[in-house]
């Protein structure tokens, strides 16, 4: 192998850009040609490459989003177009690509392996929902995101005492809310993975009410609903008012912390080593603080599952 | 004047903490007790006094929220409401009250001035809307605050090639929205003190889109309306889609800047050397880099304006 | 069991407040008073206790620092001192002590459990340098305010196109050095753990002017020497001016991070089972992000070795 | 006109690259070629010019450093080397200059215009020692960057109950040392501009600790001496222990504030009003919150003093 490509797919995360930089700077390490592909499966397609070399990744470590950017491609969803793709590849004598993003864009890498083409994954995504792996690139940054802000909430919930319901990202995922809310000692965590009593919320609003408590945050995964409905059922049920933030995009962006930025070096360094070792259809993956890799068909058979343990003892430290 | 008292009333603001250790502690270095009222009129009706000495207001100064907390007081808005504050601080002793808050409770101020009892305006809010100050307590935070997530979400915006539309706080007043603007590069800033129109706004994006610019932010007031409906009505006219962030409490809390720090501490000094110059009836205020102070009718008899030279620079230097 | 206590020892270290909140709620949750020890040894020896209710540890998960605060004690190295510790905790009816803190404290400890006290440990420091554990409380804040500041340094680096030498903490363990090292892509790590040698260093500079580098980091850790004389000795190699700058103990404070509140939170909630089901003379420890124990003694025969693939990868990644 | 030049000099300052961007985007919009010149007096001696459009200086508003880098220039001194940079603007057909830098790049400007080529000099130094302006580009941010910093040391302080000694920025002005004081609410500020006794702040220390202060802060400038020192003599003197923290060169960087955002785009776009107004030989300035200007001379004939009212209130404050 000669010659490799990078692209980033789907949302941005935090750590991106980092792992785009170790893709290049281990590939070259390894006398690889580097190719960043522009937008992700539609750059593939539209054979918009740019030839990347030590200096194209440089100063790019400690940002956020990421400089190959990212686009929906609907042309990649038919036959056509990923053979398109896989010409264009092998017209510019690209021997593997490394795939940054989430299991959407993994299935997509898939395809492209489906039809000869060597793949590897690098799981990039703040909401951590990707099987097979204990981290996913980007989210640590988005749970400091997150709690920076709610601490924020904190000083005006104190100062007015008032309960403020904070809406996170994680459409499908619970990880933001969960970390977030022991994180923050919030009163309760509503997350897609457990069903939730309002009957419970209240109580627990109203015994903070007793021991004289100054505020209570309450988090919700947007999955779980909007967060200023439930707000509003609240309020019905306390007849107390109470105070609704989405968080919203801001928890994509922002440079990447320290953990995101060491896993996302580590993680592309190690995808460039997967390829070269003929690897191909597999993500990179932290397990247990190694890195590692399994197949993307074994990580789609698997559910990813939020830590459990942290429900519980924030539900414990929070009373 | 041997007493005196102080209360942060109305929305918090980063820097009332500032602000009250300054009355406490200028207050102590001039011989007087300082008493601090507690949830603001309501503290003053019920006489929820806590008596403050130097380490009441240690390790404060850098806290946002206020530790003497606010409150609504529908019974101050009564005439036996104000009575029985006056009455309470005159059984205490209480020589004169340093109230740190925004215009609403200036106007309670001066209620208990017309019942004889002297009060000092400090003003403590995010808005800036207070007429005859150039700055308020916790503006230059909460601008800050707003950049430092508009700079997350344009990471974001550059790495998909979007619109993004962020609503920040101003009911009444443009000034966040036209600093924060300024200071992230948006495209279109819409304030209460200037119209819109919708197709301006879609040329400044086509505009952009014409010279290949990857992202465009928006930054909408809160007074101006919903950005939600605003983005709605961007996308109907451009046929693109956008996003929009509303960006919300998190703009009243947090760590105070150092501007916001160094306005607090000046303007709280400044309140108990005029309550002990046997001043009344005024608040303090900020005019060209000096701290000054006018009367309550003063300031009430002329309008806030923010600043629209802000307003025309960033429309020069966005495009 | 009826009561315990917990005790901060040693270097304060961001996350400390959010372990000791968890002991007491943990505490209370299972039914148990909880005592506070006022200054390490030092409060325990002088039976300088405060008892803690839920309220106690309220708006303190997100400080930095230690309410319990630290203390060095040089009573407690004699056998007096530690007769009299156990002898108040035995006073009081205390039937268990978490100790927050090091492995100098974590040996203190053991001379209580010698005594036939029982106590837990749970690590706290910024250094991570504690064997037995993968992470301690603390370090994950340390990096990140390193990379945040040696960020900015990067800006003035860039613009003036110099290379910086910043020295971060780490007396005995390259940990800090190795992470942010890796994260802000210095060029040179030096940590105590690996020999370095000053023309390697001068050689990695000159291939980066070569191919046109706008400037260079260099992360030297504490142990392995003033970073002022080692600026010093590349300045005569080089021939080039550089600069240089020590973090010193910025790193230690600062509000914890999202991983060191819930690193603290499982394992302040862990010490607390443990001393319930019987054990002592063990500490906490997470592996494998597994929150798990060992005894102390276990973890005093083990070595700490910092992940040195963190510090190939960097020296691969910064050509 | 129809062209200008712009360039940075001097240590580089939070905000320099909003001026450029201003004075690029300015430009553009009264039709104006701008050319960006590198490494400031030494890209003007070599012709290394950068033809700058709109998007040369898109997304770098929010960024710390200079995209045109600076560097000392020893040929500008040699009348020689001014001839050769003025020959050079000439044969561009550039007509008119901006310098963003201190006092030292001014007075370069001035040699070019007495060679005959108009300048304007737009300040930017951290340190806020310029002459004829209240504010400087890079100073609020500065200002900003050591509280955030001291704020994580008062954790360390008082967890350990100690007094810190914090060496900040500013050779020839306490400007900083000031702010950061008064905001940080530090017992003692050591400034340039004013005589300091030992026994002093010996003084204040112990009456600090009589009434039970958990910790002591005291800044320094760089300018009054060495911090270190400073620490050994205090330590002598009261025969406690302190610790000292140099911040150095984390002050020059960083994402600037909301205000030098703002402050840098106002001043960028008044410099290139002036350029075409037939102005020369003026700097712009901030003066009560406006933007104006005045000649260079008459700068440098007035002195630049820090507020000492700040010192004053600082002293009072933190009793």
């Amino acid at each position: 192998m000669e010659r490799i490509a990078v692209l980033t797919s789907g949302g941005d995360s935090p750590g991106m850009n980092a792992a785009i930089r170790a893709v290049v700077r281990k590939g070259r390490h390894h006398g690889l040609d580097v190719v960043g592909v522009q937008r992700g499966y539609t750059g593939l397609i539209q054979g918009d490459y740019l030839s990347m070399n030590l200096g194209s990744v440089g100063d790019i470590i400690h940002r956020g989003g990421t400089i190959l950017r990212s686009a929906r491609c609907e042309e990649f969803r038919t036959p056509e177009g990923r053979e398109k793709a896989v010409l264009n590849l092998q017209q510019h004598e690209i021997g593997g690509l490394v795939v940054i993003g989430g299991d959407g864009s993994f299935r997509g890498a898939q395809h492209l392996t489906a039809l000869g083409f060597p793949t590897i994954g690098v799981p990039g995504t703040i909401d951590n929902d990707i099987p097979g792996t204990d981290f996913t690139i980007g989210f640590d940054t988005a749970v400091n995101t997150a709690i920076q802000n709610i601490d924020r909430i904190r000083d005006t919930a104190s100062s007015h005492e008032r309960t403020y319901i904070v809406e996170v990202m994680g459409r499908n995922a619970g990880d933001i809310a969960l970390w977030a809310g022991l994180a923050d000692g919030a009163e309760s965590i509503l997350i897609p993975e457990a069903p939730y009593e309002l009957d419970d919320i209240v109580e627990r609003l109203a015994r903070g009410d007793r021991r004289d408590k100054k505020h209570s945050i309450i988090i919700v995964a947007e999955g779980v609903g909007s967060a200023i409905e439930i707000g509003q059922m609240i309020k019905e049920k306390t007849g107390e008012e109470n105070r609704v933030t989405v968080l919203g995009h801001i928890q994509r962006g922002g440079s990447p912390t320290a953990f995101d930025r060491v896993l996302a070096s580590r993680m592309g360094a190690e995808a460039v080593d997967l390829l070269l070792a003929g690897e191909r259809d597999k993500m990179v993956a932290i397990r247990n603080n190694e890195i590692t890799s399994l197949p993307f068909d074994t990580a789609f058979a698997m559910q990813h599952q939020p830590d459990m343990s942290i429900y519980d003892l924030a539900s414990i430290l929070a009373i």
